[in-house]
């Protein structure tokens, strides 16, 4: 069953209890996934704003340009949203050398879950 | 700077303090994302014993098989998860017709935010 807020074209991101909707970064050269973090409606307006990617820290509790530090930012090329707003797919051009993670890999997602716990993929 | 939760090979998902961790679902054979939704202890593990993605549901309250209703079901590919542990990214086939989202399209993601609102993609 559709909903109004799953065909309009109204842009009206829905904030959880905390001010945040989460953002899943993807590579659009290739589709990879890179990571996924948390913006509030400051973190989403520079965002748009810059073209760079902004986020809520949750665990800082403050406003982050990713890559501010390490040079390693992500311009933006698209943003979407989902059927009821409250989550965000935004493809990217990493920036810097594209190690992306604080880990220093390109990719977040750099483990797999097994039967028995984690691999490194 | 790397800690040993980014390291370890032990699977350990952070769960928020509703008890839910999130789930971006990835179609494995073209790197699409599909959906976002979330996972408590009890759907995850459903997840993994049964090879099927279910979601806990936020909206309703319940545990909820993906495509229970619709036949639009998720078989698991891979199962990653990143740096921190807070955020899952699952590779899956979709079953059914492929029409995963709720609304009939093949992706949750069918809008583009620009400066005055949405598009569709």
């Amino acid at each position: 069953m559709s909903h109004a807020i799953d065909e309009t074209t109204s842009f009206t991101p829905r904030f959880d209890q905390q001010g945040l909707i989460g953002a899943i970064v993807q590579d659009a050269a290739d589709g990879s996934v890179l990571m996924f973090a948390h913006m509030n409606a400051e973190a989403l307006d520079l965002t748009r704003k810059t073209g760079l990617i902004h986020f809520w820290s949750r665990s800082r509790n403050t406003l982050w340009l990713k890559g501010e530090t390490s040079g390693e930012t992500f311009r933006v090329v698209e943003m979407r949203t989902d059927c009821d707003q409250d989550c965000l797919l935004i493809r990217v051009t990493p920036q810097g050398k594209g190690n992306a993670c604080h880990t220093g890999r390109r990719s977040c997602f750099y483990r797999s879950v097994t039967g028995t716990g984690l691999t490194f993929a």
